[in-house]
C-alpha cells in the first residue's frame, strides 16, 4: 500500500482573535499549508471543528471553507469528535489518501471561541459529555476533570504541588513558540500561589486558532520538493464511554491505551523509539493519565515524569514541545491539527529553540472528553 | 483494489418519536443492520448527524453511540455536511473500508428533531446556510428554496400546479413503505388547494429517524451469507458555495452535476443504465434541479418528468421509490443513509409493493443546503 506523507503545514497564532472570523482564521492556515506544499492542489478538505454550530451558528463548514479558500467544488466535510475533532479530521484525511481515491487532502482544524463569551462557552463544551445523564445535572468538562484529578491525588497520595510540572514544562516550551498563546515561562511558586488543585494552571485556556496540513502520496511530489517528508506511519482511533459513571476505572484511559498500541504496531516500532509525545493536556490530570495509559509511566507515576523533568525538551520523553494545550492554547477542534503541525515541524527540524535534536518518531494524541475518543498518530521523518 | 459491499441494513420508522431518545433511535437502526449482516462485527462507526449539538445539546455522538450499541472501544466519529451528513457518513465509511485499514464499518444516520419544537428547529436548520451573510439577515433554508423555485417558475413559465407531480409520486410511493411518515397517496387537487407554490407539498417534513448499514469487503462474508450483495460501485462528493448570492447561476446544481459525473464514471456505466434515482427532494424545486443537473432532464424540463409520470415506479427513471424525503420524511442527517438502505432494498429485491423489477443500478444523492454539498453514490446489485 502507498505511503501517506505530510507535505504542507500552516497555522495561525493561538489566542483571542476578536478581529478575525472563523472562516478567515481557517483561510490563513489553509493558504499557508498549500503554499508550504508548493501549491499542491487538494481534491478533498477535511475540517475538524467542535463548536461552530453552537458558538457561531454555522454548520456545513466543509463547503463553506472550501469555497472561501478558493477551492470551490472540491469534496469537503466536517469531522466532529469533541476535543478530538482535529485528530479525527487528520484520521479521515489519511484514510481518504490511503484509499487511493483521493490524491491530495487538505486537513484544517479551526475553532472560534470568541464568537461567544461566558456561560455559553462552557455549555457548548459540555456537549462533549453525556447530555442525558451528565450535562443535564450541571456536569461540565472541567468538573469531570476535577473529579478525576481529586480521586487520582487521593489514590496515589500526590502532594499539593504534584502536578505543577505539567504547567511549568508547557509554559517553558511556549516561550519558544511564536504562535503560542502564552510565551512566558512560569515559576513553581506561581502554581502553588494559584491555590488548591485543580487550579488555573491545571486547565488549558480555550482559544481561537486554525491549523492545516496537506496529505499526499510521496510519488505525487516534484523531485525538487523543498521539505523533508513526514510519513503518517501509524493511525488509530479508539473510543470509550462518555459518562464517567459508566467506566470500570476512571483513572485509566482505555482508549489511549488501545489506540496507542495499534498506532505503534502499525508503525512497526516500540514505544521507546518515540522521540516526542504531543499529549492532550487540556487538563494536567489528562496529561498524567495519558503518560500512564500509553505506557510511558506506570500507573500512579505519570505526574512524577513531569515533576522530575522527564517530559522537558531534554528529558527522556519530551512532551508538549511547542507549549501543549496549556501554553500554546486550546483551540478546541483545531487542537489535534496543531499537534500534527508542531510534531511535523520537529521532524523536519523546523522547531527552532524547541528543536528535539534528531527526532525521527513523534506520537500525537487528540482526546475528546475524558478520552471518550482518542485519536493517535505516529509521525515519522523520512530522510 | 477491493470491492466494498453493503452487507446489512437497518432503519426505524420515520416520524415524530416523542417517546424515544436520539441514542435509542440510533441503537434500533444499528442493531437491525448488524443482525441483518449476520452479526458481522464492525471496527468503526461513522455517524451522520446534523443537529444534535443544537437540538439535543449532544455532540460527540461517535463514542456515545458506539458505547450504547455495545461496541464500546471501536473507532467512532461524527460526519457533518448539513442535510448531506448521512451521505457523507456513507462516503467516509466507504473510504475507510476501501483503504484496507478498516475491515467492516457501521454507518448510521440519526436525527431527533422533536427534542425541540418551533423556531429552534428552523434556526438550527439555518446553520446550513452562510451565517455571516444569510442567516443573520433572517434567511432560512425554506426561504432559500422558495427564492430558487420562484425564479425557476418565472424563467421556464411553469404553471401553478407544475410541481405537483413530485409530491404525488412521493406520497404514492410512501403508501408502500411501512417506515414512511406519510403512507397515503394524495390527489392532484390536494396540491392545488394548498395554495400558491411553494406550498406545504413542496417541502419535506422534518422528522425523527435513524438508518444504518454495514459495509465490508465481500471476501470477509461467509459462503452462506443470506443476502444478495450490493456493491458501492461509485462514490463522489462535490461542493459549491453556501450563499446563493455567490452563485453564477442559481438554477443549476454544479455539485450535483460534478459528483454524479464522477460516481457514474467510477461505476463504469452511463446514466441511462440507472434503474432508480433517490434524489434529495427536501424541496420539490431541488428534485427538479437534481433531475436536470444529473442529466436525466434538460434544463427547465425537470418538472415535466414528474408531471408526465416519468419518475413513477413504472416510469423511465423511478425516483423517491420508497416515498423520498417528501413522504418517507426528512430526518436531517439520517436522510442519506435512508436513501442507501432503501436503494439497497430495491437492488436486493426486498422493496415489496414498490419493487422496481430487475433493478441493477441505483443512484442516490444526499444534498446539504441548495446542493452546497452533494454526495452521490452508485449502488450495484451483484448476482
Amino acid at each position: 500500500m502507498t505511503d501517506v506523507v505530510i507535505a504542507g503545514l500552516g497555522q495561525t497564532s493561538v489566542g483571542e482573535h476578536w478581529d478575525v472570523g472563523l472562516r478567515d482564521l481557517a483561510y490563513h492556515a489553509m493558504h499557508a499549508a498549500i503554499q508550504d506544499a508548493s501549491g499542491l492542489h487538494p481534491q478533498a478538505l477535511f475540517v475538524g471543528n467542535m463548536l461552530a454550530p453552537n458558538l457561531s451558528h454555522q454548520a456545513h463548514l466543509g463547503a463553506l471553507l472550501a469555497d472561501f479558500a478558493g477551492l470551490t467544488g472540491i469534496e469537503a466535510v466536517t469531522i466532529e469528535a469533541a476535543g478530538a475533532s482535529g485528530g479525527a479530521a487528520l484520521r479521515q484525511g489519511y484514510l481518504a489518501v490511503k484509499s487511493g481515491l483521493v490524491n491530495t487532502a487538505l486537513v484544517v482544524g479551526v475553532e472560534k471561541f470568541t464568537d461567544q463569551v461566558g456561560a455559553g462557552v462552557e455549555e457548548a463544551l459540555a456537549t462533549a459529555a453525556d447530555s442525558d445523564f451528565e450535562s443535564v445535572q450541571g456536569m461540565t468538562s472541567t468538573a469531570q476533570a476535577a473529579l478525576i484529578m481529586k480521586r487520582y491525588m487521593y489514590e496515589y497520595s500526590v502532594p499539593t504541588d504534584g502536578f505543577a510540572g505539567f504547567a511549568l514544562t508547557a509554559h517553558a516550551n511556549g516561550a519558544g513558540n511564536k504562535n503560542a498563546m502564552f510565551q512566558k515561562a512560569i515559576r513553581p511558586e506561581t502554581y502553588v500561589k494559584s491555590g488548591e488543585p485543580p487550579n488555573m494552571f491545571d486547565a488549558a485556556p480555550p482559544a481561537d486558532g486554525a491549523a492545516a496540513l496537506v496529505l499526499t502520496r510521496p510519488e505525487l511530489l516534484p523531485s525538487n520538493f523543498p521539505h523533508l517528508l513526514v510519513k503518517v506511519a501509524g493511525s488509530a482511533t479508539s473510543s470509550d464511554t462518555l459518562a464517567l459513571h459508566d467506566r470500570k476505572d476512571m483513572l485509566y484511559f482505555e482508549a489511549v491505551h488501545n489506540s496507542t498500541g495499534r498506532a505503534i504496531k502499525q508503525a512497526g516500532i516500540t514505544l521507546d523509539q518515540i522521540n516526542l509525545f504531543e499529549y492532550h493536556d487540556v487538563f494536567s490530570i489528562f496529561a498524567a493519565l495519558s503518560l500512564e495509559s500509553t505506557g510511558f509511566a506506570i500507573r500512579g507515576q505519570g505526574w512524577k515524569l513531569a515533576a522530575e523533568g522527564a517530559i522537558a525538551l531534554n528529558g527522556r520523553i519530551p512532551c508538549a514541545t511547542m507549549g501543549g494545550l496549556k501554553a500554546r492554547g486550546f483551540p478546541g477542534g483545531a487542537t489535534g491539527v496543531y499537534q500534527a503541525v508542531e510534531a511535523a515541524m520537529q521532524l523536519r527540524g523546523q522547531a527552532e529553540a524547541n528543536q528535539i535534536a534528531g527526532a525521527t518518531y513523534a506520537l500525537i494524541q487528540s482526546l475528546g472528553g475524558p478520552a471518550s475518543t482518542a485519536v493517535t498518530h505516529v509521525l515519522q521523518r523520512l530522510d
